[in-house]
């Protein structure tokens, strides 16, 4: 892969929110070069979400890049919340206006937006480091980055920072202008994959005295199940007997139903973190996805709300190359930050729903319990949520 | 007024759950007698909450005690929001199944429901001290009271306490079984009253980065006004026109609209606190009310909540009485305790998304913004709000 010397448009980082927007620059006549530190297989095997809202499922449609989702993805039609023993469950449909997720894990996107992206996009370029990010004050950004050994430079007219949370693109803001809201959760998950069918249907979001537990899939035949732990917990601290011991006590249900038990094949702990950064904006700098904000994995909008923002971003530099405007490009961050604001609240209190705080009180953990009889007993209250957990609206600016 | 030395329902404290608990067992042929540590004129004067939901409505004018609240109440429709300097309307009719709120205070009810149980109803004893519960897991409880200096007893069948936060009647609960759940806020309210109208049909709840603010009333001639102060405060070290001034920056509008001033007459500060006790019974004694359940005001929870237990109590004696079963007796604190945390649930929601938390990082204090956002954007969560706002359903047993 050789990087040219200029583009229009250089994407740090090539995970969903990096490919993504690859894909729709190329589809638009953009020409684009992505560059990723990690190695192909690396960013293809990284364990991340895997549930899609139907924006993020139509917007893959789009890119071309959707035919193995469309074969192997899973449609979803709801939730079941399961507290107190007993198994609620949430319709989508019929609660949010026909909407349905779709499980389909970030890892097989990736795979499928770097092959096509290889095969008939802009360059995209593995192992190579992102030095710096310079000029993004001025009309010709540069990036200059390290591949096997050597430094060179990538002149550019924009530059799309995607490159995640621990990325260079957020540093490149000045000290002064930046705010960051952020909550680090007193507890972490353990995620198992296991070599067994789902336990049901519908993925399971479980809130027990003993903690929160979620059972989850990938596939019909391997689970991906999960359940709340001390901070500073090694996986591996955890035998398989042990978690699936904890993972039955709290999901097992009055009438007797269990989760069912297999061969756990991988174990890993992700910490929890909500995180804010503004503005999303710099000059010419523009960050997506986890560059911006983390959301806890609770609510799944991680993953979608990196689509988002790369919808609006696509949007965005399509309008200015079809009618050389800026206007969709100067109002990107305010356009975007109110979704991410919605999403951050309800990723915020589904944590707090599911979740049993050691911080909390006795009281707080009995509103906690309300809240979740009212979710399953009020239909506004359960609309609310099936309407925020299948998607907030886009502002675009071009619809 | 003779105190008699037998009667069949004991009832602890004249407030609005005592005194309702004495019209509707008077108007089943229950015999009771209300004993009260204050005066009269205390009673009626105390100034109290003032939004009823129509169950509370509906079981005024069961009572025949309605005439007045029917001429003098105010019928609301709806309240706003007030954020970032725009009012949202909420719209109650159309948002939940065409409930409203009536505005009357705490203190008119009690002159209702006092004048009304003078004239026909069982004894109602001011200035009365109770001095102990004894027996209440006999068959015969006792309570023993001081009044004009001489102490005495009260036989009865069952004890109703509802003598308030500080009343005695819980404290008969043997310590082990009981169970507290408790939030103290860290800010109270500055509530005034003013000779001045309304400054809005509705009532207006703002959310300022200065602190929450509340416009209410009374009547149509006299604003009942809140701002969020620091706790401890003397509500005399706020000269009126600070007050007004505060008012006036926390809800001005963007497009120039502004609070009425007019002369105040009177000021006071209330804490605000949660709390939740159980059980809510203990052999033949029922709390009622403040006694078993304290909310912050923001709700306008507090009295509704008091009026649904007794509404709940008096039907399972009557029940008691018809039947001979004690079946709703027994279940009278598990039937009242799920409207019990949805009203604990509700007030605690408003009030945090209401209130400059100084304790709550900017994370939090964006998050409520955002849950703002949602609650005037999204028609499931206006509903949710609306519904809870205008009343939870009631679990009488008998319907």
């Amino acid at each position: 892969m050789n990087i040219p010397e200029r583009t229009t448009v250089a994407i740090i980082g090539a995970g969903p929110a990096g490919l993504l927007l690859a894909r729709l620059l190329h589809r638009a006549g953009i020409g684009s070069v992505t560059l990723e530190s990690r190695s192909r297989s690396y960013v293809e095997q990284r364990q991340r979400a895997g549930i899609l809202e139907q924006g993020t499922i139509d917007v893959l449609r789009e890119t071309g890049a959707s035919d193995r989702m469309d074969k192997e993805g899973l449609p979803h039609h709801g939730v079941e919340l399961l507290f107190r023993g007993e198994r609620h469950r949430i319709d989508f449909p019929s609660l949010a206006d026909g909407r349905q997720v779709m499980i389909y894990a970030q890892t097989e996107i990736c795979k499928d937006l770097i092959a096509l992206q290889l095969r008939e996009g802009g360059p995209l370029s593995f192992e190579t480091d992102v030095l710096a990010i310079e000029g993004v004050n001025t009309a010709s950004p540069v990036v200059r980055y390290r591949k096997e050994g050597k430094e060179a430079e990538l002149g550019c007219d924009y530059v799309a920072g995607c490159d995640g949370f621990w990325g260079v693109s957020r540093q490149v803001i000045p000290e002064q202008l930046r705010k960051v809201y952020e909550r680090v959760y007193p507890f972490s998950w353990l995620g198992i994959m296991a070599d067994v069918p789902p336990s049901s249907d519908d993925l399971i979001y479980a809130r027990h005295e003993r903690g929160f537990a979620l059972l989850s899939m990938r596939s019909p035949t391997i689970s991906r199940n999960y359940i709340q732990v001390e901070n500073g917990t090694d996986a591996h601290s955890w035998t398989d007997e042990d978690i699936w011991d904890e993972l039955e006590a709290r999901t097992a249900t009055k009438d007797g139903w269990k989760v069912k038990r297999g061969p756990i094949t991988s174990k890993s702990v992700t910490p929890m973190r909500s995180f804010v950064h503004e503005p999303m904006q710099y000059g010419r700098l523009f960050l997506a996805g986890d560059a911006a904000h983390i959301v806890p994995p609770t609510g799944a909008k991680g993953l979608n709300l990196a689509v988002g923002d790369i919808i609006v971003l696509a949007d965005a530099l399509k309008h200015k190359f079809t009618t050389g405007s800026d206007d969709l490009l100067t109002t990107y961050g305010e356009r975007c930050i109110n979704r991410v604001w919605q999403a951050e609240r309800f990723s915020y209190d589904m944590t707090n729903l599911l979740h049993t705080n050691p911080n909390a009180s006795e009281f707080e953990h009995r509103i906690e319990l309300a809240r979740l009889e009212r979710l399953v007993s009020c239909r506004s209250a359960t609309s609310d949520l099936a309407q925020a957990y299948t998607g907030f609206p886009l502002h675009t600016g071009s619809d």
